[in-house]
């Protein structure tokens, strides 16, 4: 039996069209597999029961959030089911709960822990096609859980790992670009990427794909691959492993994120300790700090320490700041939100030099000013004004050659 | 452990002010008792839902369609439990599956079989609330069903009799009143009202309580009520053994239904075995026959044969009729959907003659002809013109001194 898993976005069943659209992609894979079909909510539904949450608590008891919330998957799959049985095929939209998918105990951002595949063998004797909904599953007291924003990637991810079949994601791109093509309309297609590339891009703002489901993926090896659901026939981009990525571009894409703030403490003491008193507050009110940067004064007694966060959150974390003033011991606060980050990824970093260089000649060429710079092994990013965002990611993507 | 069941309706739960409304009241009743409160889904859900499946069929396929149909208890429910956490109440959400409420395998038109109250009882040693959604259960096979329209007064008092409490069923009228208010100002409350009284009352039209759920309570002996979402110090309508119901009046309503239509055949041939030949196919068609009278022709050798159906399947029911034509051998066929079914109910007819009497003297009084009649030990229906449906409840009400 040769089984698929084929996951479908909000947009791709967001209207009846769609759905009927996303449909006939269905059951041309059909006549060759086996399908488990994984689908978000119909584009708009989440939010309108966020908001019909909201309208009785700013913080809604979490249990029942996620009963609300999962609700939108559960009538996305009952629509696409009816309608692959009204076109004749043997269809059948299968809850989280009953296959189950177990997750942790964690409402709102659960964790999946497994999938049981024995449930959707059983059903093939009987379907050929199973619409799953994502973003949803069970914890180990039979409560449902959802799996945070964007998590029906990870769901199609999971299963498809426990099959241990391809998944591929249908979404409205038609594959990974280069960078942007809104921005950048010279972007190119990525044909093939490899895991690690491609959870830096997914991490480092580009959207095509949830950063867990990637990470999955890459630590099950499971044969992924993002194709456009308006446009089917185009090819899109396989993301697979290192080896099978022939021939490795030295920087395979730029992503980047408009979704920042840095703040900056001038005068911290200097002394052990310190970076928890201040980073310890805001992990625990749930600010995600990104990139971090200290610089030592000259008399070596006091540091001035910047640090990135997401801009959303950037009055919660100036009111921890202030909260911490005499435990941290800072002079002055500063802090910006019109910054960006831009990433420059690619695994042939690791044997190439010169990439960073590139880098920094370009945007120096240009008169644009780096505030702060990250790396890893295969990514650089640096945090520049927002206001150069644009013409940055252009004058690299022609520096880099990725019009070729 | 004192225990109560309440059933809020769509009409309690349509808005958030609605839904903040209704939790009012079960905040007072949880004063003294645990609860189960049984939610239909949000007034207009369950019709968007069944909107969105007939795009895609006219015939959805019914294990998916029930999927679909059950998400709006399950939202409802899910916004009721936040609301009363936001307000401290130790409330949760439960799902059909999670009792679980086991029914028989007809999806849409499922019977309850069973509700597993040790769930509910373990799950009041953690909370004092629980909000489980009407409607939906789950068959032998772990699949969702749905109980069919209204079903959610259904599973209220299913749960009220596996608990063996009481149920009350909040809605947006005060109680059960001697005819609709709407149609005779001087209508009366009806404060104590047997079984067997309320459930011909419910199947003869009067919309208060679905008809299953009063047959249910029945059967079971289950103390039920039927009290006023939006004016909750109102005292209702006490459904009760008839042993409780001290004084019994010889009439305790009117209901009637404009929702009817009426089919003759002429000269169908008089012999054994024709009726099934015209009921059969009726039934097998889905079309629920109601009211049957048969006359003989004067030569004995035919009859003229009339029945009443509801008024939205006669177009089903003259195509199975032309169908059948053959079969049958009957001359002629013509039908009416203008007229309206009007019956008079009481326990205490069985004990009074001249109930029947003052009937058919007031309707011919008043030049009102009678189409057809049936009864029952404690019930008389007529059907006649729609023309003079109000005119007939409004003097029969008088006649029977139901003002007083």
């Amino acid at each position: 039996m040769k089984v698929k898993v084929l996951k479908f976005g909000g947009s791709s069943v967001g209207s009846i069209e769609a759905i009927k659209r996303s449909a006939s992609i269905i059951s041309k894979w059909s006549k060759k597999y086996k399908l488990v079909v994984v689908l978000s909510a119909m584009y708009g539904e989440t939010d309108r029961l966020i908001n019909l949450t909201k309208s009785f608590s700013k913080n809604p008891n979490p249990a029942d959030y996620d009963i609300a919330l999962s609700s939108g998957e559960t009538v996305s799959c009952a629509l696409m089911s009816i309608h692959l049985n009204s076109i004749k095929f043997k269809s059948k939209a299968i809850m989280g709960w009953q296959i189950p998918i177990n997750t942790s105990d964690d409402f709102n951002k659960a964790r999946i822990l497994s999938v049981n595949n024995k449930k959707i063998y059983d059903e093939f004797n009987k379907y050929d096609i199973l619409i799953v909904p994502g973003f949803q599953g069970i914890n180990k007291n039979f409560n449902i859980t959802t799996l945070g924003r964007g998590g029906s990637d990870t769901s199609a991810v999971a299963i498809a790992s426990s099959l241990k079949v391809e998944c591929v994601i249908y979404t409205d791109v038609e594959g990974v670009y280069t960078t942007d093509p809104n921005l950048v309309p010279k972007a190119k297609k990525i044909p093939k990427i490899s895991y690690e590339e491609m959870l830096e891009l997914a991490s480092q703002g580009a959207k095509v794909l949830q950063t867990r489901s990637v990470e999955l993926a890459m630590r099950k090896k499971t044969k992924l691959s993002v194709r456009s659901s308006i446009k089917p026939s185009a090819s899109g981009t396989v993301i697979t492993d290192e080896n099978n990525v022939l021939e490795n571009n030295t920087v395979s894409g730029i992503a980047f994120s408009r979704d920042e703030a840095k703040i900056t403490l001038s005068k911290v003491l200097d002394k052990p300790g310190v970076s928890s008193k201040i980073f310890g507050p805001l992990a625990k009110g749930n600010v995600n700090v990104d990139m971090i940067l200290q610089n030592i004064s000259q008399d070596g007694k006091f540091a001035n320490l910047s640090f990135t966060l997401p801009r959303q959150d950037i009055d919660k974390a100036i009111k921890i700041i202030k909260r911490e003033k005499t435990n941290i011991g800072y002079k002055k606060m500063q802090y910006s939100t019109d910054i960006a980050k831009l990433s420059v990824v690619g695994v042939g970093m690791r044997s190439h030099a010169g990439v960073a260089q590139t880098l920094f000649d370009t945007l120096g060429n240009n008169n644009i000013n780096i505030h702060l710079i990250t790396t890893s092994e295969i990514k650089i990013s640096v945090l520049i004004s927002e206001l150069h965002l644009e013409t940055a990611v252009k004058i690299l993507h022609k520096a880099y050659n990725l019009h070729k």
